[in-house]
């Protein structure tokens, strides 16, 4: 029975530490014995094993189970060879493999790719056992290993099988519901308690699966800034405060570092760990973060600093809006003629960012003095900025992802218009209505946040945050842009308080990061909400339906003359 | 009871043929032996019955209902004279009466009316007992009948019941919801398996009550390559094409026979079928065709020949306008104010019918030389049109109809901006930011659903297709108004292109219809969304709750200790 | 049982009549005895009655409850000091203390401040005992009373706990959802058959608990006509009329006393009722017309004759924009954030009041010659109005409280597109298009709801009907102004048409006011819709659940077989 439960969540090679992990699944008639067993494999320590997983699961499961995972074949894990590789020009990431006596599994298979924010409190790895409960995120989770083997000579019968019930697996991805059903918090990034997790959870995943794609708000919020500090440093209007141009140098260069840095890493996850990208792909929330990468390229482009490049080739513009373009065919598509990804539905504000890309794309194509395809950009964000902002106002009770607590993620709220403003008056060549209307929409939504003083209270910091704080940065250089067409002294003012705000936000987050990071080794946690597992356990279901039929029993039972004692569970 | 439950839903004449029709009505204590002898009248073949009519209704509901069904009068089926002499000027309809010897009444009324795409297979007629179970829908059931008779010098005491029933009959049409209970489908044109239709499903009915006002959608495809055409001859950018204002004309003319017919047998069906354009006029998809009329003759104005005439005279946009104005404060005020016909409950793709005239109109007037009138069309429009693009983005959970799958419908979407833009772009006097903001979105809209390959699988042709491809043309003319504005390889290539896509998609259309109509004979299909029954027939409802609660019994036995036999139902 | 349930709807100060006022909270198995008691107390008159109240509250309750009635301080009623001194000057309120021979406490603590609409016959009050069921709306409920009476020298232990339960009080206000449970019609004025109210429901209230804040559409009607007279006589259009400027002067003058007296009332009641006016605050309608005396102050300011001032202050301007900003802030950010207010469920064409001030802001400011304010204020109505524009016209079936049937309410939507239309033709200073989609969206709004002619069938009068007729002045407004770019016959027809029809209107409702008001004597009826309990009553709650429960119960009886006589309830 709890078995076939378990092989329906993971189906692929037997797994022997994933099944140890599950809670107990049995009949409550059954629970009392099992659950004693189960505890056993449980407690077991990690750093020193008296007995031997194999062992363990033999006892547990029988020998059937106990000899699948006692027959792995002691593979090199490849990955080394490649990751090595991969990031050794720079420099950054240390590559060392620990060879150690213990011989039992629980090794990060890639693990070793720990980046320089790591925890370095790592488990011992052994060449002999390869830890096989990350396979099913893997690329090639078994390819490589089988080829390596191939050339020691062995022979592979499962081989077939293993590439089958891959590809099933890629077909089969958690339906959006099981996203809404498993996961809570705002960026719906903790797991439920009635859920589990198909990875280990008592333990660090490797690098790879914790870093995620929200990863590159970071980028989204230091390259804002290198527009601002250009921004403030070449506006007639902030002449007066005689920002040298070195700041926006400094600022690009560091972008340009972080965003170089978070692709390549993000890629080497796309690589390795298509499987976790995948999940990340039909995440409700992580989803949106799919345009930061090209929003921060562009932003990287709108920052340039006049030192390094004045003009840009407009195959940049084309380069960079490509994927856009591809992305927003596919998701706004979704959003009205896929059932499940319906938008009344995935509304949330971190839509914003499918839809502020349209704006910044704009903003850079009419800098560059490209003329429809702005426009084209401009009228495809507004029409479905329209629509989103329309849906987030109305809070929808069909919208299941909207927190109720007010966070970060509203002041993506003021993204859009902030640089819809200031795209539309490139465009137009100048600020007229049509930015003042977009520029005030922004400051009264602004506004609107900013009165509402519990705003930062009772969070936990997430990457995200970064991303959340770029529109801060958008409104100040709005503002600046405002105070150029209308020159006095509370524009001026205004522009100063908003950048001094925006910039001490990302300071402060800059600090909290690198606390996470360098201190306290948190700032990438087990990324859960990619390892919900695709359909809700069954027992769990069963247990719950129980446990409620049950009190409605007891309720039942209250009402009831007492001289009926058969009606029992 | 069997006989109270037929009367709440047919409420009219004695109806002995519709009452065979029904399936059996009784409680599940009745249902052995009456289904048995229900079965019989069921499988009454309707070539040769063995026995008459009256006598299978005297054996099966007593003598009262088979002596109603007996004294029916001989009379003249008087339509034919009617019929006889509308549709002759036009030459496409041959009205010949087959006199037969068979006796019974299972003869299409009107059937005789049968047009040119016709199915020739008819049934045999007798002018001595006529088919009743189409009266329900006819203007003048039994009026000229009784006229005749009275002639004849017949004495008549139910007439004023009749008259009565009539009245009742017309205030109640089924409920909105009934619509989206018994149909399915994206058009809303398909019986569910577990309704019934008030007419008989095994025959062809006549003529007129299968000719739906989805018919237009045919005169929006045809008329609107005439626009496309006289477009592609007179735009500057597409000179290099050479195209002759010949193919405008000729298409010009093949529209104005195409819309004369149409309206002609459409008015015939007013006149004689006034229930069933009743009843469609409450469908929540047709009733948007019923736009269609008039932005046909829009259409046809606006893609008249130039060798037809130059200026058209300003009267006549106020002609078309009227209705479509009149249509509007109808269904916009439903929409907004009415409980059933509740926007959120109808939205689907084709409201975007009940938008697309305003912006039609608004092109008209301003090609006209008209300020002030286009400008109000094209605001109202506006208006509505934000509220529909939102709701149908948002996909709100309670609209109904929206089906699942794409769908021809969705192209509905292209059409409003396309439109819009060049409407717009006439009324400035220049294809500035604002028609462009409405082309681009047009464009963007395209795109996405173009990128949808599995779009036009599995679907079954209908008549409402042609509606569903003039957004198509229309995106194509906008394209050419593009092109004129920004004229380049690019825009040029584009106007081309699109515009051989809308003419192929056109000419497959008039080929599947063609094939449709003298080949598989089955373009006017029985037109099942019109002959829903007005509530859901109370004994299926029943039987639906007594096997779920039949299935929650089992269920709750299955949980249940085995030694408590008291508890069953 | 009883007292248990009282008290967690009335924590306050024990408060005997209150109790007595509550219908019969038994179980069944009780409910006959006792319904007969309290209908004894029910039935007391009220002018002459035979036993004192506190006998008989010791009769039902014990001597508890009756010692806590009798113990009652014969106390100074402070307010009538307060309130004398207050509307004195304005020699409209005449406050008469009558002293009285009876004995006991119903009479209206503040009600001597009858305003002059007012209902004359009133309760005989003694300074012995005071009526306190008014208590917990009360400002000061006995603050006052304690400070005399320790100025006499009394102890005075309850104190504390007295104020204790007034701050629980304060902060314990019903949430929405009980105003939409409770309340009832298309101003959710009126209480549900299942309701009771917190205040006595047999008798009329303190006139300033009576005194709703939609009083102050009265404000908006009449000077939206100053606004009105002062167009028709100032507009070269209209210059064929001669009206006098004289007409605007009185209206103005009028506009300002009654503006004065409302504002002052509700002065009042903030002062001396502010949980009164919290309710109000809470009530999802009545919210709305909190901008009403803000938008009131605008009308004023723009009505200004040109005798009185030319040019006003642009200091008044941001005094007047100030509350109306903040507003806005709270509730518009409600909207978006807050759970239980947000836009989908509390979304009714009241709503509209909260953006309007938006365009009529605009527009004072405009015509003061201000830029960058009315700006603003027009892009946050345009952005606001947009989402609620698309909201109402959606009917979302989750929106609790818009009617079905057609109300005075609904011109509301007539109101907004007016106004920003003339604001917006101000600010650009030129009648272009973007004024005339504006007025033409507001006309098509008007046609649509005229030719609904079962408008003002069957509702109530009530004073926010005056709120509901300014959108035709509004409307008017914008015809004149249309006129003036497009002077013709028709507009100008049109212009005196709609003007006729405001002024009639207004006119009309000016009778129904002064009828109500002085020959009815019901302007001010009890304002049920700030009385309603904070939670539904348990017992209310469980009744219903034992009925529901009971014709459950004789369904499935009907279905089981006879022989199961111990499943029972």
């Amino acid at each position: 029975m709890e078995r076939r439960n378990r092989g329906s969540e993971t189906p692929k090679i037997p797994n022997q530490a994933n099944a140890i992990k599950l809670p107990p699944l049995h009949l409550p008639a059954q629970a009392n014995q099992c659950h004693q067993s189960n505890s056993i494999s449980i407690s077991l320590p990690a750093s020193a094993p008296g007995i031997s997983i194999g062992e363990a699961i033999k006892l547990l499961f029988g020998d059937n189970a106990g000899s699948a995972a006692i027959d792995e074949q002691p593979n090199q894990p490849s990955d080394s060879t490649t990751s090595n590789s991969g990031p050794a020009k720079l420099g950054m990431f240390h590559s060392k493999s620990i060879p150690a006596g213990s011989s039992y599994g629980k090794t990060a298979a890639v693990g070793k790719f720990n980046g320089p924010f790591e925890d370095q409190q790592r488990l011992p790895r052994s060449y002999s056992s390869r830890d096989k409960r990350f396979d099913s995120f893997k690329t090639w989770s078994g390819r490589l290993e089988r080829q390596l083997s191939n050339l020691r000579g062995k022979p592979q019968e499962p081989d077939v099988e293993a590439n089958e019930s891959d590809i099933m697996e890629i077909e089969a991805v958690p339906a959006v519901e099981r996203y809404f059903d498993a996961l809570e918090g705002p960026e719906l990034d903790t797991l439920r308690a009635s859920e589990v997790s198909v990875l280990p959870e008592d333990q660090k995943w490797p690098f790879l699966l914790r870093f995620p794609i929200s990863a590159f708000g970071m980028c989204l919020g230091v390259s804002s800034q290198a527009i601002l500090w250009k921004t403030l440093a070449t506006s007639p209007s902030m002449s007066f405060l005689h920002v040298n141009l070195t700041v926006n140098l400094v600022l690009w260069c560091i972008s340009l570092a972080v965003i170089g840095t978070v692709s390549l890493i993000y890629s080497l996850k796309i690589i390795f760990y298509f499987e976790a990208v995948r999940r990340e792909y039909y995440h409700p929330v992580r989803i949106n973060f799919f345009f930061a990468p090209w929003i921060a390229g562009l932003f990287l482009a709108l920052g340039v600093p006049p030192s390094v490049a004045v003009n840009l080739h407009a195959a940049l513009w084309y380069v960079l809006m490509a994927p856009i373009f591809c992305l927003e065919l596919k998701i706004y598509g979704q959003w009205m003629s896929g059932g499940q990804r319906r938008l009344s539905k995935v509304a949330n504000p971190s839509n914003h960012l499918s839809i502020v890309g349209n704006f910044v794309g704009a903003l850079l194509g009419a800098s560059m003095g490209l003329k429809e395809g702005p426009i084209f950009f401009f009228a495809v964000g507004l029409a479905h900025y329209t629509v989103l902002f329309v849906t987030l106002y109305q809070r929808l009770p069909t919208t299941e992802t909207l927190p109720r607590e007010l966070h970060p993620v509203f002041f993506l709220f003021v993204a859009a218009p902030s640089v819809a403003c200031v795209a539309w008056a490139k465009i137009r060549g100048d600020f007229d209505y049509g930015p003042r209307i977009a520029y005030f929409i922004a400051m009264f939504l602004y506004a609107s946040l900013a009165v509402r003083i519990n705003f930062f209270r009772g969070f936990r910091f997430s990457l995200a945050w970064w991303a959340y704080t770029f529109p801060m940065t958008s409104a100040s250089v709005a503002t600046i842009s405002y105070s150029v067409a209308v020159t006095n002294i509370l524009t001026r003012s205004f522009s100063v308080g908003l950048s001094a705000i925006a910039t001490f936000t990302v300071t402060a987050l800059l600090v909290s990061t690198i606390i996470h990071a360098f201190i306290l080794h948190d700032l990438f946690p087990n990324d859960v909400s990619i390892a919900i597992t695709q359909k809700r356990l069954k027992f769990s279901k069963k247990l719950a339906h129980l446990r409620s039929a049950n009190s409605d029993m007891k309720e039942t039972e209250g009402s009831l003359p007492k001289n009926s004692p058969e009606l029992e569970l």
